[in-house]
Order: structure tokens, then C-alpha cells, then sequence
């Protein structure tokens, strides 16, 4: 069978939903053309996902796809920007017809849902990776960053935390909950939910915010470092995910906070709004947790069980 | 040595150049947030080089970075979009800092030399590769596409084709001719200079346009296939870089006309305002070869040495 590149991508990435209409030119030319709205910043996130190192070559090509969309939507999220156009550089060892069919309907599922457009793409021979870069839009000065939090803010976390550490951790050791159990925690693993419904209260209400990819200790001293503060925790308000306090209660706190590939938000919120943040968060119907205040210094630290002060050090994923 | 990924990043990646204003936040955060000036459009292109394959891993690191900034600059030149801002997504089977000082050099020089900036990146372990997602700003709708020829517009080259293709030939039979000729081909190769200086004629007379990337055969038959036209070309008009023409006389044209790598435009200007094209073009000091007409039907065709017609087959470089 021969297929060159530009048959392959004809075949399983030109004919992709195009739900925008802000995309001029697609895919297909030598770049895209893309229209950004009068009063609008542009926020872009690039990712690579290598085989075996952040996705195993074994699983569904569906899976790897949209799995890959959603961490990078998180990023989106994180900077309160709309997700919009991505492009999706792909290296592939060998060209197999069924695993490309897979791969392509996950994008597409990913696509669909978030009702964005896939506006570039190369493909090339090599070890099996992907980069997938992610453009978004967001009211001109409304993007957040992690630099911005002020000594006070108090400190909320999205969701609750742990189930993808967890799930990491039962395939490595191959053993697992039953079955209903093992569901939602391979579904929390691969396909994260992004939290694009968090945009506007972000925009409003927000000072700083990271998504947790690499576990909320490592992601929260981010913050930290950003904005030359550190933190109290109070790490019996950390919400933890209800599968992982059952079946590993004694790990159950370092699941979720040095867990990572969770895909919450972590974001800082003035004390001084805080009331009116709840309220319009109550309104909209998003439930957040407070675990701790942004302090002076850089420490970021807790009570421990008895009382003593300690030092809560950033554990999270290290890519090398 | 410990080095993670994040102070990998740090040490020498967010140190590179910002010469740009509209770049409200660069690397560090969850993404970069980009002020895009009213009146323009984006254009977004993604490339991904792999080693082995679209480098060797024996050039000088400095040289595979510019490179690589350098050939996807072309592919905004291509659009007639002035570049602006690139993300990096690096894969490294090690983290060695030798390599990696001289990558961000070669990076640093390439983002001066055409006042861009770096504002995203990520690093990865795994087998050496990179991709580069580009962006690009144009005045709204005038970015140029490959399917807006029309039958009867004139084929025009940039540049003198086949060096580069000369000099991949040469370091794959290990034969070279005398130095100074050498070290102009590698120029040619290592260093291609995307036509940003075609910018403003591009957008004011050309009808379609693609950078020779593939190889002039097998680019100019996209415009074609996107354009639904044929070509007629005049082989003898196809200009020759004069090494290509004094080392190899007898495949000079073979090279000029598939060979890749040259990263020289061509495009198509409508007869109507060719002369006005012309004027143009010598005023801005640009030198251009009309080399053919687009025609109705399919086929890319010439009249060889005898004055028979020939078929000119799309020969270009395939990826796969």
C-alpha cells in the first residue's frame, strides 16, 4: 500500500469537522488563515505526548487522540481562554490504516465536543509522538496568569483530585478495584474533562490560576514561584477523589497531592471578592474547594496531623 | 547532573530575545497571550524535523535550530504573512548542555535575524525531533492560498533552484567539488533564506503561492491540483543555480526542478497586471523568473530538446 504524506493527511484529517467560522483557510495550504474577534487576545500552548512516556503504546488510538485534545484544552483553561483551532504534528513509525481510523474519530470527538477546528498538521516518520499546539481567545487583558496572585488570595482547587494517580498506579502494578471502580478511573486517566465551564468566573473572579497536570503540590508552588509567595495548606480541605480515599485510604492525601494528570484547576481568588466569587459560583452551579491562603515568603506549608508545622514540598511528575 | 524540565526550560529557553511588544505573555505560564493588531489575519503553519530524516544528528546544533526556524518562515512567506511568533516543542533522548547552548543559539539568531519571538515551548525526552508551530500576521484577506490561480496567470520563480538538493546529493555520495563551491552549498542547504522580502509584491499582484520546499515539480503541481489547472512550462526559463549548472551539466535540470530544500517561492501573477508586477518588482530591487502559464486542464506539461511535448511529473520529496 502506498500512501504519501499528503494522501495521508487527505484521507484522515482534511475531511474533520470545521465547526468555526473564524477559519478562513483550513488545513491543506502552507498555514491556515484564522480571523481573531476585535477585542480579543490570542493565547497559544504547545504540548508533545511521546509514546511510553506519556501515553502507552498499547492503548486505542481513540483514546491516545482524545486524550491528547484535553490536556491541551486544559491549558486553554488555565489561562481562562475560549479553546479554539489546534494544529497536530504527528510522528508515526509505520502508516497502519486502523490505528490512523481511531486516531482520527477520537480528534474528532474532541473537536466536536469543544466545537474547535483542526487547522494544521504535518506528519512525519519516526518514533510514535505528537504535538499538538493550542490557540484560544480571551477578552483582551483577561488572560490569567501565575504570576499575578497577591500575598492573601485564598487558594481553590477545582474537582477533587487522586483518581488518575490512581489509575497510573494500578496499570504499573497491575492490579485493580472491581470493575465498575476500575472504569472511572481509567476514564479519569484518559479522558480528563477540562474545565472550559470555569471560564468566565475565572475571568472575573480570579488572580492567578495553573491547571494541575503535574499534581497540585508541584503545580500550586508554580504559582508560588510565579508570583513570589508561599502558601498555608490546609490539607484536610484537599479534595481528595472518592475512589481513591476507598481503596487507598492510607495513601489517599499524596494520591491527591502529588498525583498528577488530574486536569483540575488551581486557581487564587482576592479575599476581598471571595464572597461575591462563591455566590456567582453557586449560581452557575460549579462547586470549588478552599484549601489554603497564599502567604509572604516561599515556603508552602501545612499543620500535620499533630499539630506541628510542616513543609509540603512540590512532588509532582518531572518530565526527564 | 540534575537538570528537570522546567529549569531546562528556563536556562535556555525563556532567555532568548523578545524583540516584540504584541506579545503580552512568552513562555512560562500555561500559554502565551498575543495581541494580534487590528486589520490582520493569522496564519498558523506546523512542521515537525525529525533526525535522520530531516537532519542528521551530526550537524552542529546551532544549525539544525536556525534551520528549522528558517524553513518554517518560508512557509509564512509562502502565505505573504509577515512572521512573529514561534513555539518550540523539543524531544531529547538526553539533556546534554553543550547541544542544547548551541540550539538556542542558532535559535536566538534565527528569531533576530527576522524579529520574532519564542513564546512557547516544551521539552520532552525521547528520540531527537522537533516541531515548530508558526505564526504569521497578513492584512486581513490577504493571505495567499495555493487554489486561487487562475487559467492564463503567469508562473514565476524566486531565486536559482537545485543548490541545496545539490548539496544533500553530495554529502550522501561523500564527493564534493573544491571548497569555496562547498561551502556555498551547505549555506544553501543549512542556511535557506525564506523570501520575506516578497511580502508586500506577493500580496499586492500574486494570485496563488507555495514555498519550494519539495522540490519545484512537485509544489508548483499543488497549486495546480488546489487550483484545478494545468501548467505549461518553459524548461529552459527554470533558473539553475550556476554551481548546480557547473558541477552537475547534465542533471542540472533535474535538480532545479526536483530538488528540495531551496525554500524560494512560486507563485502566479494574472496577466492583467504583470507588466504592472514587473515595474514593481524592479523598483524593489527583486528579481523573479517567469518560467510558464497556468492552463486549463491537469497536467503539468513542456516541450523538450526535439520540441516534442512532454509530461513534467511531480517528482518531488515525499516524507513517507
Amino acid at each position: 500500500m502506498v500512501l504519501n504524506e499528503f494522501s495521508l493527511i487527505d484521507t484522515y484529517f482534511t475531511l474533520l469537522p470545521n465547526p468555526r467560522t473564524d477559519v478562513l483557510l483550513g488545513i491543506g495550504d502552507d498555514g491556515a488563515c484564522l480571523r481573531v474577534p476585535l477585542a480579543m487576545d490570542l493565547v497559544v500552548s504547545t504540548d508533545t505526548l511521546v509514546s511510553e512516556v506519556h501515553f502507552l503504546p498499547n492503548w486505542d488510538a481513540y483514546d491516545i487522540a482524545l486524550r491528547a485534545l484535553l490536556v491541551n484544552i486544559s491549558d486553554m483553561a488555565a489561562m481562562a481562554a475560549t479553546p479554539c483551532w489546534v494544529t497536530l504534528a504527528l510522528t508515526l513509525p509505520v502508516i497502519e490504516p486502523a490505528w490512523l481510523e481511531r486516531f482520527s474519530q477520537g480528534l474528532k470527538e474532541g473537536l466536536l465536543r469543544y466545537q474547535m477546528a483542526l487547522v494544521g498538521g504535518d506528519t512525519t516518520r519516526g518514533a510514535l509522538a505528537m504535538t499538538i499546539t493550542i490557540h484560544g481567545l480571551v477578552p483582551q487583558g483577561k488572560a490569567l496568569r501565575r504570576s499575578t496572585a497577591n500575598a492573601g488570595d485564598k487558594i481553590y482547587v477545582t474537582g477533587a483530585l487522586g483518581a488518575a494517580a490512581l489509575a497510573v498506579a494500578c496499570l504499573a502494578e497491575n492490579q485493580w478495584p472491581p470493575e465498575e471502580a476500575q472504569g472511572v478511573l481509567m476514564q479519569a486517566l484518559l479522558q480528563p474533562r477540562p474545565r472550559t465551564d470555569w471560564l468566565v468566573l475565572l475571568q472575573t473572579y480570579a488572580s492567578a490560576a495553573i491547571d494541575i497536570s503535574d499534581g497540585l503540590s508541584s503545580d500550586l508552588a508554580h504559582i508560588c514561584r510565579a508570583s513570589g509567595l508561599g502558601a498555608w495548606l490546609s490539607l484536610e480541605t484537599i479534595p481528595i477523589h472518592p475512589l481513591v480515599s476507598q481503596w487507598r485510604p492510607k495513601q489517599a492525601l499524596d494520591f491527591a497531592l502529588n498525583g498528577g494528570d488530574d486536569y483540575e484547576l488551581c486557581f487564587t481568588v482576592p479575599a476581598s471578592i471571595e464572597k461575591a466569587f462563591l455566590v456567582a459560583a453557586s449560581q452557575a452551579g460549579l462547586k470549588s474547594h478552599c484549601i489554603g491562603t497564599l502567604v509572604q515568603g516561599e515556603d508552602v506549608r501545612a499543620a500535620d496531623a499533630q499539630g506541628r508545622v510542616v513543609s509540603v514540598p512540590a512532588k509532582g511528575y518531572c518530565h526527564f
